[in-house]
């Protein structure tokens, strides 16, 4: 049988924009339910099919062939072209689920994936393509981020993600939102920078070509963010958005601003002054990412995201047989993404929409009955 | 009256093993409740001031020099010496309280702080010391780690910390988790290398003389975690660490095991290689930090923690009087601590103590029922 | 539009084994995602279509014509006939959804409906049917609830209901189990007696023929029910029964074992003595249906609960036109049901087969990981 | 040791409004944390301590003569006499803590107690008096219900309780709010009707006087309440009242409105019709107990709760010696309450004003941020 015995719970995230997945890479499809959408928002399949695209395979030379075609089809929540305040489901049904590339691997775990995991905490290896721990479960997230930036597009909130570091190629010079939303989704690394974008496919594919893969860090911004999105204590919005990131299987680390160059700085130039910009108080620099004591200050939300190399490598690794217990050699055939970080933007991007839409709500900015015209 | 306003929610974390929080910092006291704490686990006043003791400020010429006695009152949910099973209540009451130091401020927040957010999310600052935003309710989470520590300790499981760069001076050589044990808690900075603990401290003082403040980064490892904790998709066990460690007002990164080096390393080396050792099929380098798909691999969990630099510090910053809605400058009078790594130790390790708890009985791998004897 | 704005949230249920509906009564269809099923139970499109047959209208004299053929497909969680241990989708789409009927009473708010809440919650009434507040939802539960029977069989737990009193018509006599499994689903009132059947089916339509509707008493009864199910202080097992009946719409009292004849007893009578049986502890009356301080007792768990009069009668009734803000009168045209006990058996099932089902995993007696063969 | 191991959970209650509650009948004492409650509202050590007073027991000759004093402490959340926003944690200290009448009965689960499932679930009988299965867990609910009906009196809302039968004699007439509030404090009974409260209490004192115990029925009402409180599908508010009132330990039947009578009712009879009174749409009559389809409808909410005889009853009884498994009598010694209905009315009161608490909250009909003057 499919392999993935009590992969349960964990499917459900948030408390008043609440997303519910289902699905598995290797069955019917995928799907997510979204609930605490006001009502009366314009929602169409291409609202959320425009985001599938954004993070379906087999569309560069820097992603895997698999055929996704990733059509959605909207079960509930939508009437007549406008969101109605309901639950909205939605369902992406799996086209290429060829499987047999995994039954080769069946035994033997491939290094840096969740097989070995599962295989430990469930009994079994989904040598099937991971089941739900496979990248095909993002789609749900991907189609529920959509919803939710549609939601934060109504209040003037956008959320957007961009590679910044690729395979030892980095972004030196500091990019606007506007350059991102022009440049970003021309390319294959999904990079701002369309010089520096050339040189990181040119790295990253140089790396591929030896059977190997890079990684890279992804930042996603959130820009319209008001004041005072985020509870204390353990509900503090940068404490949740590094729940939602670190929920991505491919990330290792999660920064809020500065991050980690914090580390080095003092406080006379960590802190970021308050001022005073068109009446209203902000603050001048923007080290904080938008978010202090837990709560969002008026400034854009900054968030950096490293993305670890894609572990599937056609180069030869040691792994375990698991059946018989003995130590033996593993050569994945195939070709997989040799570099990930363009395909984690929009997932990331659906994340921190999805954070910030919950947020909205919890702190009364929107109104979660608002009427729909 | 104490401006704090609408300071609510985002008290309880956890699923099985819930924790409570309560009290403000200029109040009568803090306190917390522990709920998930299977009985007969053996625990004393002793175990948890022992843990207060870390924190707590006013002990070396590191940390501000505020008088805390810390003692801990044991409420309920303890018997002769043993947990019962039941909610575990603790008060720790509040004695230098003295609130005059924010007078002067009561007007203009202090750049770096939670003031500015606090007072456009609930209309007010809290002059009084930060109120729930104050290091002050960071008491309430050791003590309930201290709670989690003594669980953990039941299963095989150590949770330990230590401060690996501040102002800049880096721990160079590895430290494995006895060093660390033997020598973090030797000196002013909690770091696992007396030589380098020196140097640090020089450099965090001789920072502190012209009134600025340092960074650092903190690390915080777990043993005997066994294989299997973690849910899939949005529970994974990483990215609750990362909730938990982000709800820590000082942290603005949270790395799991290579953590940003991630970004630069190629699959094949960041990939640990599946191995057998003692029958025992693990991992034979640890990148992943103990962590594969969001589930533990029976290898230590390692965490790293962006500090940022105290933003309380004695030079001029730019800041806004809130009232008269006009630019202003802000000098902070009195000694606050120059470097804050030291402290956030104990506290991070509480907060990761708390979720590997949490997963311990959501895993099934502790009964919650057992009968102590 | 679709006037039912805002009606959010409330659609999620359950700790371990949670239920998440969707869909609208006057949409595509309404569907649910059941997460927490056990990997390995077989599970096939029929178990799921039998149980949505026991509630589908239009079959009997008693119910009304609307016809729902309640087509379930399963859209993931279940591989090769059994389950997998990911979460279950499920999807009903609706066939008539012929909205004219309503048209009529789009702005006069029909009495004992939630028309009228809904107006005053969400600014509109949802003339075309109630959308989520329709009886129509309760599809979503049947099917949830028909996955939960079949994981609690595994475990040798049975839930079953059927009517006790209908329009006057009571069951004198005490009926087992087996006469229930045997009779209440071979007659139009699911009542155990099939001679009081036949009267109370008398007596519904003669009221029926007025143009008005009774109400009755279902009784819902699980056997094999371990002890030890149900949490302390607000958690308790009969709490949960409680708020999951009586979020069905048509319930208005919720009774545990004697129920109300509790406040007419003396204690030498309440209390069940406390015996052994077969070498186990038991008690050897069940007045407190199965449940004491909120835990299972191991005898069977036994719930009664009130059901109104269908609401929806063709006599006039005083009313107000919403728009014009008068009093007026209103005449519902079609056929309903006359007494709505029949159908309301099969969704009080499902409701305690889900509370049954959560609790088995959450009192550890069913292991949420056990691998299917 | 105390025999309650693994009394875990269960101890939060509440979605914006939460209750945590902790501490045991024969240890320190219990107490609650409530968060959520908005900042500003007064709140007095008074305010608390009048409604334990009126749970008391030792106070008529109804109650038992265990003497607690219960002086809550307010241990946070609370300052210059208003609410902070932050959680209130309250302390109520155990004072007669003999436990010495139990240990008779240390090996004898007393019939109709929860010590058999106590000792089914977690292997053991709290002997010691019921440790968080004791009527003394109820204090904790009645502080934190005195919270909740401070907010809500600041929105003009009010719960009262009242006993309408017990020990056989009912309240046959009609009785107002005023009546209550005027009459139910006044007599043992707390009964609105005072020559019926002596005929109560002369009935319930000549069973008493048998050695036997009796029960009855309570109705607690709230007035003021705004239309629109409760949300769709799972989480009706009337279904988390059931919730509520279920989780006390005496309850064994919720009745909402006309409750049980629906049964027999017509549909003409049981739909309220709808009106206009002074402006406002609301309904003529209210069987409904003033919510429809789960939402407040802006009608006095009116819930019946059935109280079944207190079990500790001092004729001999049928029971098990669980150490030697062998079948036994118990005879319990001492005096107990001969009829809990009096002292289950604060307790109810407390649990529905909780619930309302939390709707205001959640329907953004009150403020959770308003600051306080």
């Amino acid at each position: 049988m499919l392999g993935i015995e009590g992969e349960r719970l964990g499917s459900i995230f948030g408390k008043m924009f609440r997303v519910t997945t289902f699905g598995e890479s290797h069955n019917l499809g995928v799907g997510v339910v979204v609930e605490g959408t006001p009502a009366g928002i314009p929602l169409s399949v291409r609202d959320i099919q425009k985001e599938l695209e954004r993070r379906r395979p087999g569309r560069t030379v820097i992603s895997s062939p698999r055929k996704e075609l990733d059509r959605v089809e909207i079960l509930s929540g939508v009437f007549e072209g406008k969101t109605i305040g309901t639950p909205i489901a939605m369902l992406i049904r799996n086209v290429d689920v060829n499987s047999r590339p995994y039954e080769a691997i069946k035994d033997r775990p491939r290094p840096g994936h969740a097989d070995l995991t599962y295989f430990l905490k469930y009994g079994h290896v989904d040598w099937r393509g991971g089941g739900r721990a496979s990248g095909r479960e993002t789609v749900a997230r991907v189609a529920a981020g959509a919803v939710a930036k549609k939601f934060l597009s109504e209040h003037g909130i956008e959320v957007l993600g961009h590679t910044v570091e690729a395979a030892g190629i980095k972004v030196e010079k500091e990019v606007g939102f506007e350059e991102i939303k022009k440049y970003s989704d021309k390319n294959s690394m999904r990079c701002a920078d369309p010089e520096v974008a050339r040189r990181m496919e040119r790295a990253v594919l140089a790396v591929a070509k030896e059977g190997d893969s890079t990684g890279g860090i992804v930042e996603v911004r959130a820009i319209g963010v008001p004041p005072g999105l985020g509870d204390p204590i353990f509900d503090k919005l940068d404490a949740e958005i590094a729940h939602a990131m670190m929920s991505i299987g491919a990330i290792k680390a999660v920064e809020i601003g500065a991050g980690t160059k914090f580390a080095r700085m003092r406080g006379s130039e960590a802190n970021d002054p308050i001022t005073i910009e068109g009446g209203k108080i902000t603050i001048s620099t923007n080290n904080s990412g938008g978010i202090l004591g837990g709560i969002s200050v008026g400034a854009p939300i900054i968030v950096r995201l490293t993305v670890k190399p894609t572990p599937s490598i056609s180069l030869p690794q040691h792994t375990v047989n698991i059946r018989k217990m003995k130590e033996t050699m593993i050569e994945l055939k195939g070709r997989f993404d040799p570099n990930i970080c363009p395909r984690v933007v929009p997932v990331a991007e659906a994340m921190l929409a999805i954070v910030l839409a919950d947020h909205m709500l919890r702190s009364g900015k929107a109104k979660p009955d608002r009427v729909g015209g």
